[in-house]
């Protein structure tokens, strides 16, 4: 909820999300070509009733600003006009503002004394009131209103949504380099913005030639993207780049585009004095840290952040150079690590509005099955992380729909298999992985997302919806280890055709199965050794399942295990070059293979969100802080240096931090909000600066923290 | 389909008559506030992509036009930029262009020497076609592509869709009066148009009051509708009123408004020397005629002829003056006008997709459940006028939906009953008619609509839905008379409350029972005299359901009678000053009276579609043409005089007519398409130019048309 006392524009809710996300969607190229996506771009209702009930005290002038057109209803009668101020009569009244706008989305802007637009207000795409003969108001309880959606920064008058741009800031060339007739330019580390020109003149084209690596951009012919130019005395004529900003002589191309390198080639009958880039992105606040003793392990943490930052936009996107796209997969693993990073829950919630999109519902997420199931897993840490129960019910009626969409497409045995037009993902493993049948990874995020169901249906007061997903959801629960669990291999199976156990083992299902907590201790201790520290078990090759890996491995305690892999992994990147995390890293690849992917030479995308996990991982289980209870309310602390000297860092929670220190002897805990149990091992009993310390097991000991000052534990 | 060869410009089905209704039903406005309607206005697919396999004798060079941002992919590789001109190698390729637009609707045209764009290209709005890992393209079997839909008159490069405008010329004003400090401007007739002022100088405000009425017009407090000006200078300042066209000193204003007369009142700092009005209209081929020796006949089938004409426009709109709105329930009466005058079926078509809107239905047509019906059933008259099942094959799936959202409503009778948020109408009588539980009309309706789907699930080959809704329309069919049949009234009651029939009669479900002959000829005969020609049931005073109830005597043979109320009841306007027919005429109301309703002084709209039913009775019942099947392919024409001395007139055909003419003596038939009988009464045994009569009945004759030829017959 909005509970700060300024207006704010609003509109209904998803709606001006879903046209950001297409205004950002739709921003991709390959080699001059616009790429749009290949799933159904809804559109925001064109038609929207604002209402409100208002009670002022003394006449008050309200002045309103409206994206499209728009009348002003009193009472029930229709004022003259589209104006700009109005007065507002002592007393109660209902206030209608009635907008229709095709291109842009509704929305409206009201500020008085006392009325003024926010989340307080209705809407409704379909107000149901008509007159009839006798010019009485037909019975309007059956019309469905929704609580108004706003962002607090659009704050004023001529703060107009549908004029948003990110922030963007002028950086310089590194390095300018004549190769082969042309120029190779150097931002010195991967980046995203617009290129521009200084002192253009002459006539004639400018071609440019992006890339991530210095062999993209010298490649003409295989590089990604590129741009050309048209140039006619200072005038560029090529109307496919229009000129965003323009002095006498600076041109900035009208598209962002993913780089580091810039190779430029032109007619010699055009120049140009230099070519720098406006960098474009997101001003956040960065609100979570890492430190520890070991530089490279810092490293990778800014790497990740930096990554992070890139691909953290209107929305989060997958990566910078290729898709730009919101992928739910993608979007789910982004909204992990920004809470341990920026604990930007708009972007989450701009995020899930823009996948999920309108009704009805005429394909999984993205058009993939485990990325609607990760559209659902996405809802339930939100509220797990924010504790923003407003969100929730917003939202509710198009997970309705979205789980109706795959209740739709089950089974005989009430599962999920990959129908025709349905994309079995996984990971990228093509070719070694079977997609037929029921695999056992759908139906554990499944069974997740009924369990999402059931617990937004409570919070949605829903309770009929409740119980019906609950017994959905124990229902699948009960069968997936009948289905799935293979004793001899002590591991869930990839898959079942025909209810039959198929013979492959791969990590995916057992990992999630883990940190869902849906086995006995003993079964997790099996698949440890079965599958997750099995070297014969296909190894996972994308950053993206290596996140789950990972995450598995550490929620069993495995942080030292955990913190080599990190370092090999990730730090191998940085020693290959890496400015920012990739799409998909294979340590046994050489000089250019790393650049490779989808039969194209530099397909791969070197700025991928699903690469920082580290972010994540060293937030939750190296700091090893988490909410146990919504938004924070409760948490729990479990250090783990992981073979590291000391940590040090800090977790965002919805209103404030938690800060925490460890070296071999001593913790230091500050919350500023929310209480819990810090949980460490002690060989020796510890002392606590405040509060009393718990034994709880051999070796092991708790510590209630509440209250905002810090807290001291000696330990040995 | 588009049978020509010249390219047109196409769309995804329904999207462009949805937008362009949007822009049309967004127009009305009430004493200078916009009024949008008050159910969902739907949108276009704001990305779409075209497709079409081509195979080229030789390279060929392509023209392409779009609204819109798009790509262009030959054999699945993207082209750089978005060309104008492409060239097509040699050979079989698929090409495929894929659009964005968010204002307005995505839209080519591409024009070469054999490929050109017609409705032999595939639309869809979600490809479903992604690249795996090894570039590999996904199974696009299970995408919905449908065929493109595009109108003949975009025939050009130039001639955009969302560029489109009703035509205009300019009228001048018959009469100008000085009164009250203004002037009264007549314009002779009702009409439709923008005004236009000539030596428009000063500075000041000119304020414009429009009347159907001179009443109306001089009553600046409670016309319907007026504008305000603000001159300054020659330029007009008040952005609410934009320019479309100006030279020195003409300024027309926006917005079109229907008018007889405008009151003109303005400050004495501003003058004009001429008030003018641009006439908008639909350039629309008469191909209907009427005439008789009655000369107020042949003037109620002018009057109505040209109330048709202003409401036939983008879509066929309920009244010109007040809501401009497409309501399905008088839409459904201009189908069966049009078909007896115009024959546009692009209009109709236009209407269907309009009111329609998109998936998902949120409530009925115009939230109204008897207009989700007219829907139905204006589809099937579509299809047994014009016989065209491609568009029944593209709007079947809507269908579907639609349908789907009525059974979802119906009770434990599977019956219709009007929930919170429906509005029943039935028609304007509010105050007299129960509206409560299951409406006889509703139902009667109901199980048409049933049947309409049927015969459109054959046509659209899916013999599932066929069957499955035979089955619907037979159980509702069998429920009808023992649920609503009143032995001892010998009528359909009005309703039923609790399973138990209420005692009310009223016209509405019994005329309707008659002309879709779901009763016996005994129960027929019993309603007219029971019901129809009985002045103790609540009389109709809508020109809107007097359309079937003389629709449902004609039926019965009552041609006379009919021929008398026509007269009384039309003629009546006329004489009261009518030049055009209105929405409600009570013949006991006096002066202004007349132009009263909701409430309201001027209320009522004095331009009214379904006004005009007389064309279509004059048609259907006394030139007595109809088609029998699909398409005029079988007609049949069974002349009747009631009571006039000779008729004569043309029925319009898909690509024919049917010419008749008809005293007491002879009947003279031309048809120059399709096959059927001619059936008359002869006293004696009638003689043919050509062909044999046959004697079926007592009296009753029939002779087969079948060739062009004129056929004449000598009867007695």
């Amino acid at each position: 909820m909005n509970n700060n006392s300024a207006a704010i524009w609003i509109w209904y809710p998803g709606d001006y999300e879903i046209w950001l996300a297409n205004q950002m969607n739709n921003c991709r190229t390959e080699r001059g070509a616009f790429f749009p996506h290949f799933w159904k771009m809804d559109s925001h209702y064109v038609l929207v009733e604002f209402s409100k009930k208002i009670d002022v005290g003394e006449a008050e002038e309200i002045e309103i600003a409206v994206e499209g057109t728009f009348n002003i209803k009193l009472d029930g009668k229709l004022q003259f006009g589209m104006p700009k101020k109005f007065t507002l009569p002592t007393g109660k009244h209902s206030l209608n503002i009635k907008v229709w706008n095709q291109a842009a989305v509704p929305a409206i802007f009201v500020n008085g004394k006392t009325v003024k637009t926010d989340n307080s207000w209705k809407v409704t795409y379909e107000d149901k009131e008509w007159i009839d003969e006798s010019g009485k108001a037909s019975d309007t309880s059956a019309t469905i209103y929704m609580a108004a959606e706003g962002w607090t920064n659009f704050d004023a008058a001529d703060k107009l949504p549908s004029q948003y741009k990110l922030a963007t800031e002028e950086h310089k060339a590194v390095t300018v380099t004549d190769v082969q007739g042309g120029q190779l330019i150097d931002f010195g580390k991967e980046t995203f913005g617009f290129l521009r020109f200084h002192a253009l003149s002459g006539k004639g084209k400018i071609n440019m030639y992006y890339g991530e690596s210095k062999e993209e951009a010298m490649d003409t012919e295989f590089c990604e993207t590129l741009d050309q130019l048209s140039v006619d005395g200072n005038k560029v004529t090529d109307e496919a780049l229009a000129i965003t900003s323009s002095t006498e002589e600076i041109y900035t191309l009208a598209n962002s585009k993913a780089f580091r390198y810039v190779y430029v080639t032109k007619d010699a009958s055009v120049d140009f004095k230099e070519l720098n880039m406006l960098y474009e992105f997101k001003p956040e606040k960065q609100r979570g840290s890492f430190k520890c003793n070991d530089e490279e392990v810092n490293q990778i943490w800014n790497v990740g952040a930096y990554t992070m930052q890139l691909t953290t936009r209107e929305c989060f996107i997958d990566g910078i150079k290729r898709d730009r796209w919101i992928w739910s997969g993608d979007a789910y693993q982004s909204y992990l690590m920004n809470y341990y990073l920026n604990f930007d829950s708009q972007t989450v919630k701009n995020t899930s509005w823009a996948l999920r999109g309108k009704d009805p519902v005429t394909s999984h997420t993205n058009t993939i099955l485990d990325y609607t199931f990760f559209w659902f897993l996405g809802i339930y840490d939100y509220y797990l992380y924010t504790g923003d129960e407003h969100f929730i019910s917003q939202v509710y009626p198009r997970m309705q729909t979205l789980m109706d969409y795959v209740l739709g497409r089950t089974n005989k045995n009430g599962m999920v298999e990959g129908l025709t037009g349905d994309w079995v993902f996984v990971d990228w493993a093509d070719g070694f992985m079977d997609k037929h049948g029921e695999l056992s990874f759908e139906q554990v995020l499944f069974a997740k997302s009924l369990e999402t169901m059931a617990l937004c249906a409570k919070l949605a007061n829903n309770t009929a919806d409740q119980s019906k997903y609950e017994k959905l959801a124990a229902n699948l629960r009960a069968k997936l280890l009948p289905a799935f669990w293979n004793k001899t291999k002590k591991a869930l199976v990839h898959n079942r055709l025909n209810d039959v156990q198929q013979s492959q083992i791969t990590r995916y299902s057992n990992m999630f199965a883990v940190f869902f907590n849906y086995l006995s201790p003993e079964q997790k201790q099996e698949i440890k050794k079965s599958v997750l520290m099995n070297d014969s078990v296909m190894k996972i090759s994308t950053p993206y399942m290596r996140f789950y890996e990972l995450e598995a491995l550490c929620a069993m305690g495995e942080q030292k295990q955990v913190m080599k892999e990190m370092k090999d992994y990730w730090g191998g990147m940085i020693r290959e070059g890496a400015t920012s995390f990739w799409e998909k890293y294979n340590p046994t690849d050489k000089g250019a293979q790393h650049l490779a992917m989808y039969g194209r030479p530099y397909g791969k995308s070197l700025c991928h969100a699903w690469g920082a996990s580290p972010i994540y991982l060293l937030g939750k289980y190296y700091l090893g802080i988490q909410p146990i209870k919504a938004g924070y309310s409760e948490f729990a602390i479990a250090p783990n240096l992981g073979g590291l000297k000391w940590i040090e860092g800090t977790v965002p929670t919805p209103n404030g931090e938690i800060k925490l220190f460890m070296d071999t002897k001593t913790i230091k805990v500050t919350a500023t909000e929310g209480k819990g149990y810090l949980t460490f091992v002690s060989k020796s009993k510890p002392k606590a600066s405040k509060g009393t310390v718990e034994k709880i097991d051999a070796d092991k000991y708790r510590l209630l923290i509440d209250g905002k000052e810090e807290v001291e534990v000696n330990y040995k």
